[in-house]
Parts: C-alpha cells; sequence; structure tokens
C-alpha cells in the first residue's frame, strides 16, 4: 500500500493514552493492509501488546533501558544515549529497506527532550523519509521543532489519573 | 483472567486519539489474556481495526448509524435514540453472558451528551457491573458525572489537526 501523501503525527502531553492512541492507528492501518513497524524508545520490558501485535503482522521492537532517572535505573547517562542512538540506526536501516506505510516512533520524544537523540537529526530523517511513509511520534514533552513540521498534534492532558491517588500501575491497563 | 478491583476510563476532548487509545488498551488487555468487548455507539460503517481486532480476539461490535446531524445524516433523532438504545440494550446482556475482562463503550459520551442514553442509566449500568469488568468509555464532551465516577480521565486536546486546514479524512489513518 502506497499513499500519494504522508502525514506526521503526534501524540504528546502528561496524560495516558499517547502510546496506547499509537497502537490503535497501528491496528486500523493492518486492517488496511498497511506495513507497519514500531520502534519504542526508553521501554524495555515487553509488554502486553507486543505479541498481540506480532500475531497481527505488526513489526515491533522494545528497544530502550527502561525510565532514565528511575528509581530502579542503574544505567548512566551515556548507556541510556548509546542505546537511543542504536534504535535510531535500526530504524534508519528498517526504513531504507523500505515498504513500510506507517512508522510509529514509541517514546522518541522523550529521548530527544532527554539529549539521547539530536533534535536536528530527528528531523532530517523526517523531512527525508521515504515518500508515503507516515510517522507518529510519541511522547512527553515534544520538542517544539518537531510540532511545526507535523501535520496533527494531540496533548493528552491527565484529568484525573490513580497514580496521583497513589495506585500502582497494573497489568493489562498500564502495560 | 479476573482482577481484585477494576477501573473506569474516559478518554474525551475535542483532539484525534481517543478510540485508537481505547483500541490500543484492547490489545495490551488481549496481550494479558483478557476478554475484551468493545461496542461502538454512533459509528456505523466497518473501519479497519473490525477486522484485525476480530483476528485477535477481541469481540467488536460497531451498532450506530453514524454521526448524527452530519451531512449525510438522513435518520431521525428517534432512529439514532433507538439504535443507541439497541447497542446498550447488547452491552448489558453481553456482560450480564459474563466473562468480559475489559469492555470499551465507543462514543457512548457522545451519545449521553446528545440524549441518546440517559446518563443515570449509564452511571447505573457502572455502579452495577461484575466484579472485576474494566471499562473504556470515549467520545467528546463526557458528561461530568461520568467524570466523577472514573478513575482516570484523559482530554485528548487538539493542538494541531490538517482537517482543520482542509484536509479529508484517510483510509488507513482516519478510519
Amino acid at each position: 500500500v502506497t499513499t500519494k501523501d504522508s502525514f506526521i503525527y503526534i501524540f504528546s502531553g502528561d496524560g495516558k493514552g499517547k502510546t496506547t492512541a499509537a497502537l490503535g492507528q497501528a491496528i486500523r492501518a493492518r486492517g488496511h493492509g498497511w506495513r507497519v513497524l514500531i520502534v519504542q524508545f526508553i521501554k524495555e520490558a515487553p509488554s502486553g501488546e507486543v505479541e498481540s501485535l506480532t500475531k497481527m503482522g505488526v513489526e515491533i521492537f522494545p528497544m530502550g533501558l527502561g525510565f532514565v532517572g528511575a528509581a530502579k535505573d542503574k544505567r548512566s547517562f551515556e548507556e541510556h544515549q548509546q542505546e537511543a542512538r542504536r534504535a535510531f540506526d535500526f530504524t534508519r536501516d528498517k526504513v531504507r529497506g523500505g515498504g513500510y506505510d506507517l512508522l510509529i516512533l514509541d517514546e522518541i520524544n522523550v529521548a530527544v527532550d532527554l539529549g539521547l537523540l539530536e533534535e536536528k537529526e530527528v528531523l532530517k530523517f523526517l523531512k527525508e523519509r521515504p515518500k508515503g511513509l507516515n510517522v507518529i511520534l510519541t511522547g512527553r514533552k515534544a520538542p517544539k521543532n518537531l510540532i511545526k513540521i507535523a501535520n496533527l498534534v494531540t496533548e493528552m492532558k491527565e484529568i484525573k489519573h490513580p497514580f496521583a491517588q497513589g495506585e500502582k500501575s497494573r497489568s493489562g491497563l498500564d502495560y
């Protein structure tokens, strides 16, 4: 499937629903026979979605070392940076191979915001991407220059969240 | 799979990502072996996601007559109301049958906001739902009393949208 034009979507903000909205887009796209590639920055542990999406023919690669500065985080900034670059190089190679209709760069906004990736190399990648490749970027604090070149931007705004009330994250809903 | 407690999530707001976030939750839940039921209010035409989700073992039922008051809408308000009630009764029956871990009521906020369904009957249903049944409600203009009883609420806020710039909706991305 090749579309004439292609779009850049950004799902940002502090509320729940950014990654899941991107995953929903992946399902929808698959339903139309699109080839979909998902590369997950930051995230490490395989979550519930990986198996389901793989079954549907979506290529999904969790390639992070976990949240930077999280309580259990024992990695140095340099290690996180190395891993983010590895994931980004991997993405470039896969995309160069061609044939994808939708690329989801999960949590890449965070990777750029933290300085794990350079904003300018992400911008360059987006501008030079193959014709017809739609891209979705997710994560908090989407950099302004990415927002500028995006066609659609939604801010997921937290109105109410159980974690704020001391609840723990739950298998099935949160990962 | 039965969980001890269960949550109510609401995805509302005018931005893109409400339904797709709910669909992403469905995939994640399926990945953990949850039984998932999706009833789509308002929406009529089968969209890209239906086939993909069905393949994954998600039960999904589009049960609307299209957007009320849309340009092509030839139905009376009463017809839309009848259809929404039929979908709600269907949901109640399915849920009573039991065994679901996650129920997604897609666009139900809109159905309540338009008066196609009564807010109090939706509240009653949520309060009396089987133990362990997580529920996600999507759609613009979530009624205040639904927000009050929800555990998590995200407002999908439109920052930038191609439709606002005269673009048309696109197969693969928008439906």
